[in-house]
């Protein structure tokens, strides 16, 4: 994924949609890889967009397509593929269709939102109309959380995922240090399963969050009593979450 | 800036680090120019650290210093550098100390902790005791924000910044769109000024925030003024948040 905007890296905005897509992405069986915020600098967002778009099945966008001069993202991305970009009639006819309902007019600066480059796909925009696009395996998405959310919400049924990974917690009053050595055991048992321990501390106990992460559900299983049989003699497993049905 | 762990890429755990140690870094007038996530996996982290090392003159590590088998920040960062790691008297001594004090055992797991680079500095954690260390331009520090926070403080005083950077936001009710083209002209007049608008929308109305940045507070005032000028026309603007005293 990558995050345009000097917002973020200013710390004026707290970024949110990579969490999002994040969960989104889990639930489809998408792993999600990297993530980089980079500023409104149309070097790094093109350099960014290659790099991600070679090393990745898909690259998710968000930030930097609006009206205004700093919202550079659509002509990077095409600058990126090498592509000429202009206004597009279906997606000028989305806008002014958009800005005649809400009686606000289709100006220049709004008319640069309908700027797609060749070839690509748009990604409706339920909420502003404004869409955005997909190129290559590069999904182009807007920046406003509810705007990117409806449209991650677009593009979800056409991303496939493999099988989706499974997640089972087990929470106990017992520190990291304590922990390590026994999770390494059992870690070693089960080396596909995917291992992490998360300390927590609250007014009264500390303790660990395990997390157990693999798409089958029965392996999980084993390792979550080979945790619990482990950690018997330490005081155990005070709860768990065990994974929704897939 | 760098952080790394599966559990933000998952989904699980909601990144906030970033925006911390963003805030404070405007503040001493440190530029963020990038922000990675990475997972928990060794030759991107130290991909990660070389790639971000050469390209910024600082580099601050989240995540993955603690005790457990999924922790494998520092020797990622020694690779990096090509540098030896091992448990360091100095580091020892201060779990040695805080594990004595609360009555638990300064066992082999907790001892990784003390694992620091060939000529690194440490950096103080008065919340949990494990320090990070500082090598080459590179901060490791840990991935709890309470933890990353006081780290954060240590280091800040060593930091040098250049002039802080001022923001001065004017809110106004016009759309982005009306926006666009008298702001894309107020940034003609002053191209050395940062300036990006934020979209809001509220019950009973739509409007834009514009951000004015420049460590000079005259030379945002000017370009404050030729932003009311060119908007009053269209309603103006409403309230104005001036930068603090730097």
């Amino acid at each position: 994924m990558l995050v345009i905007g000097d917002e973020i890296l200013s710390g004026r905005t707290r970024e949110g949609n990579g969490h999002h897509l994040a969960g989104v992405l889990t639930e489809i069986g998408i792993r999600l890889i990297e993530v980089r915020v980079v500023p409104d600098v149309a070097d790094e967002i093109v350099a960014a967009v290659q790099t991600l778009s070679a090393k990745a099945d898909h690259v998710f966008t968000s930030g930097g397509i609006g009206p205004t001069h700093d919202d550079i993202t659509a002509e990077c991305v095409a600058a990126a593929f090498d592509t000429p970009i202009s206004v597009r009639d279906d997606a000028r006819e989305i806008l002014a269709r958009h800005y005649a309902e809400t009686g606000r007019e289709l100006n220049e600066a709004r008319l640069r939102m309908a700027r797609i480059p060749d070839g690509a796909e748009l990604i409706l925009n339920p909420v502003s109309a404004a869409p955005g696009f997909k190129i290559g395996n590069v999904h182009v998405m807007a920046g406003v959380p509810s705007v990117f959310q409806a449209m991650v919400q677009q593009i979800r049924p056409g991303l496939k995922g493999g099988a989706k990974v499974l997640s089972w917690s087990l929470r106990c009053e017992i520190g990291e240090g304590d922990l390590a050595g026994p999770l390494g055991e059992v870690q070693g048992m089960f080396p596909e399963v995917s291992m992490g321990s998360y300390p927590f501390v609250t007014s009264s106990s500390i303790g660990s969050v395990l997390v157990l992460r693999h798409a089958d559900r029965g392996l999980l299983q084993d390792a979550a009593q080979a945790l619990r049989n482990i950690l018997a003699p330490m005081g155990g497993v005070a709860s768990e979450v065990l994974p929704e049905d897939a």
